[in-house]
């Protein structure tokens, strides 16, 4: 068992790095706040004899040596990035309970034979820079160093700049230190454990992810003068787009969601009629068939509304992510582990985007989800208990030993 | 008759004061670029042999001695600041006209019996300091002075502190400067002297003018994860206030224009649905009653909008102006030099707001338009001719000279 309490302390002693009034945390990637939170991370690694590398990405790797070096390590861990406006949970959960194990292993003298490594990937969240689990797509190759290196966030200051400033382009190549699976403990960022009174979802797959850049162009004109017949308004067109991805996303019931999360006008002012919009959609699904219809929806829906509105929309796919399907026995494993600690538990899709998703197309990958209030999550109300999130190291724990070995 | 080359040279030499790449000017009121203009203009103005003062709120006046000073003199002018990505004419052409006028008038050695008075209105557009036509609402007695000089722009930036940043709050106690009658030309902003082949309007009415300050508290939430029936989604609140305002003002026909011109999400993040967002509604008619209902169908439509998405709408109304109905005897004037002259010519009435709309609430007041490419205005790509722009001005001084007395 971890230590509940330890692992407790450690998740709201990292909450001020980047603290909000209203109780969240605001620590986008790569920012002064990340930095802080990389250091306490970096040291506690330390502390716990971990050997941390860095790579050229930014993530970051504590490495405890198991009895059998010629194997790669089992990988555990999540990120400490979050949202502009996130909570205490999300990623950091996942990371500092990987932490926690160790220190338990550690008090406990327990050597494993594989080697274990914790790990804190750079820029889950997406926020900053796209696309979301950036660090892990580029480990796993979907995505080459150099690419990500080049991409800009909203200032234009890009990934190889923002890593510099804070000290952390590391020397590990990005891919090279390998493992034999990866195993993340997360809040459910969802309402389906709460609802059910379950302690442990047991994740066996994953929503797929598009992820657009749009941008609406129509005419700047007198709000005052322009007679509605000749306007061409592109904040009236981004209405129905919004609208349309909320209807199109319906129809599919559960399996799919849609949202507009991004849009900036471009010179805005009270009297004039919007003339430039920028926009992103993110849509999902965990059927492939379903993000299909979803794309296919969206851009047909765009295409009548642009023309009957007289303005031009550019819809651009910047990201798709197939979905996941985890690791079938690495999935038994978590089971096995919530059923032998005796937590309530039922498998699970996860709606959001995971670094395992990524890594499970390279290696066995699964997941423990841990339930949140509300389902709440990238808010800074998220929130969760004491007790769920043990058990969630827990098992996160027991899984880690059963796949290293004792 | 004015010097019609000379008028376009010095729209054409201003204009160089914020030009924007695109052929247009971003001269927010009181902003760098701003004191530019005003310094030209006062140099101008003294080397035309004018008296210039300037009032608390910035605006601009520039004496011409008449025969008979014991009369308030002929008020005659327009504004120089312009939208962020505004014109060269809107505004421009009536401050720069009357100031044509003066410079005719001096070239010819004609003197008038009243004094003439040309001016530079501040805040004329709204877009940095709300209401629009602050100054001349604030001359009138609609604010008080000290009311408007604690309006904050985006940045929470005073008009008093910009005012003194620039060098431009002056003396002269708002409103102590009296007119006899207060005269201006703009461009038409609107289709309909182009779509009917007249060069002058006759501004007999304007519309009036309701602006709202919104806000939408949903609630933030997980784009991947947050099931579409749990969504308290603000921007597809937004959406649907848009498009009820849309169809709201349609209801009206060519009688009321509705547009929602800015809005901005909190904290936006692709994968975060929008929890809140800041938007502002501009909505006119010229008839009164029209506006009554556009009030009460905005209400009653965000009511019913934010019950069934259970968010919450804040809508305060910042600014409400009646409909103007300029001063007959002074639109026959503006009529009789238009046939005078031999422009043709049509009643019209304003779908923007003007500096004259609220002078004539104390004094008479009229107006000239000309008319404006595709009616187009409030946009980079605004134009008119330099014959129309002449025209304009002849009518300007010969309504000017038969008010004023030769
Ligand atoms: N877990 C999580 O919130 N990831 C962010 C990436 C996404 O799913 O949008
Ligand atoms: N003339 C003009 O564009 N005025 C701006 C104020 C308004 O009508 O919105």
């Amino acid at each position: 068992q971890i230590d509940s309490a330890r692992l407790w302390g450690t998740i709201h002693e990292t909450a001020q790095f980047g603290a909000t009034p209203k109780g969240g945390v605001r620590r986008l990637t790569l920012s002064a706040e990340d930095k802080q939170v990389r250091d306490w991370f970096r040291k506690a690694c330390e502390s716990a004899g971990l050997e941390v590398q860095v790579d050229a990405l930014g993530s970051m790797f504590g490495l405890r040596k198991g009895r059998d070096m010629s194997k790669p390590p089992i990988g555990v861990g999540s990120h400490l990035d979050t949202q502009p406006t996130g909570g205490k949970y999300d990623g950091i959960l996942g990371t500092l309970a990987a932490l926690e194990m160790v220190r338990t292993l550690n008090d406990a003298g327990i050597e494993t034979e594989l080697p274990i490594c914790i790990c804190n990937w750079t820029n889950e969240e997406g926020s900053r820079f796209a696309p979301a689990m950036m660090a892990s797509a580029a480990y796993v190759g979907d995505f080459t160093t150099d690419d990500i290196l080049s991409r800009k966030d909203a200032e234009g200051v890009t990934v190889a700049q923002a890593l510099d400033s804070i000290g952390y382009r590391g020397d590990a190549p990005v891919g090279r230190l390998k493992f034999t699976s990866f195993v993340e403990l997360h809040i459910e960022q969802g309402p389906i454990l709460e609802a059910e009174g379950k302690t442990i979802g047991v994740v066996d797959s994953g929503q797929g992810v598009l992820w657009y850049d749009g941008k609406i162009t129509g005419f700047e004109s007198h709000a005052g003068s322009t007679p509605m017949p000749l306007r061409r308004d592109a904040l009236a067109t981004l209405s129905e787009i919004v609208l349309a991805m909320e209807s199109i996303a319906r129809k599919h019931g559960p399996k799919a969601v849609g949202t507009i999360g991004e849009a900036v006008i471009a010179a805005p002012s009270r009297n004039v009629i919007p003339g430039e919009i920028a926009f992103t959609v993110d849509c999902r699904s965990a059927d492939a068939a379903i993000m299909d219809a979803l794309d296919r929806d969206l851009r047909a829906a765009v295409i009548e509304i642009a023309a009957r509105r007289k303005v031009e929309v550019q819809l651009d796919l910047v990201w798709r992510k197939a979905p996941t399907h985890f690791d079938p026995k690495l999935v038994d494993a978590v089971e096995n582990a919530a059923q032998q600690l005796g937590y309530s538990h039922r498998r699970i899709t996860s709606g959001a985007g995971h670094d395992a998703c990524n890594l499970n197309t390279v290696m066995p990958a699964a997941m423990v989800f841990v339930p949140c209030k509300d389902g709440i999550s990238h808010n800074e109300l998220e929130d969760a208990t004491q007790t769920d999130c043990a058990a969630g190291a827990n098992v996160l724990m027991h899984t880690v030993l059963a796949l290293a070995g004792v």
